[in-house]
């Protein structure tokens, strides 16, 4: 545990250069990661649930239509297991895709017990508008970080998204 | 768009450096920081989740204990802003944790309408080895992505964190 306590005070430090004070201690949640990546993750869907909600499209139905767009005729397991979302959920938020008009299920080929997902002419159109929409507000995140931090994030986010996937993601 | 289409291109290299392939086409997704930001967030949560399994506590429940924990007698609305809960959440969170006999709900001094927060002797009790167990955490997610990369992180996740807020968290 001595070893242990040096190596906290440095990430203490760390998380103390970027951390707003407000009055509130917040003990060792300053220096765990995933709460972190927590509250930045919600700033980020902040501005996406704004910039998205005269459309009603949430993050992970706006990653499902993309997925569908650039993959067309990809089995609903294959399309909920790219994304890394559980099943039962992938299926609901399909349905929902689906009602709305925007995500069609065809047979799948040589698997009679599945489907291929494909988007609808009007999905189609619909995601001209959103990647528009999407593209802006990237902008706007880049803006507020600067161009070069934000740029160099991806690598080390996606380090972080393969910890313990051996390598899927 | 001329002069976005060349930034798209940057931000899509950068992303490719860390990006798994995997046969997928992810188009757009892999240059929106929400996305990988999210992919972070819930590989480093899977960790958490397996760690606290035995305990029974989420990474949410972790968090407002520790709040509770470090500043004793807040009220409510206090602890559910410091973390960015929404409220109603926020009292159904606390609910379970007081009928697990973790947390007390106390009359607040100068407020009938709210409660003070205060950890049980059970809780504090639990909280000693709850750290212990998030200490064990973080560092197996250090030593996945280098000492100096999990240094480094907190400073840049807080200014996104903070992107929309006007210095609050």
């Amino acid at each position: 545990m001595r070893a242990k306590a040096s190596q906290q005070t440095k990430a203490s430090a760390a998380a103390d250069e970027g951390a707003p004070g407000g009055g509130i201690d917040y003990g060792p949640l300053d220096r765990r990661l995933g709460y972190v990546l927590r509250r930045a993750q919600m700033a980020v869907f902040r501005d996406f649930f704004s910039a998205f909600e005269a459309f009603d499209i949430r993050p992970a139905q706006y990653s499902i239509l993309t997925v569908i767009e650039c993959n067309p005729g990809l089995k609903q397991s294959e399309v909920s297991e790219a994304l890394g979302i559980q099943r039962t959920n992938f299926v609901a938020m399909v349905d929902e895709l689906q009602r709305r008009g925007l995500v069609r299920r065809d047979p799948a080929p040589n698997d009679r017990r599945s489907y291929a997902l494909v988007l609808t002419e009007a999905g189609r159109r619909l995601m001209g508008e959103l990647h528009e929409v999407a593209e802006r507000h990237e902008q706007r995140i880049a803006d507020a970080i600067g161009a070069e931090t934000h740029r160099r994030m991806f690598a080390t986010l996606w380090k972080i998204a393969r910890i313990g996937e051996g390598g899927e993601r």
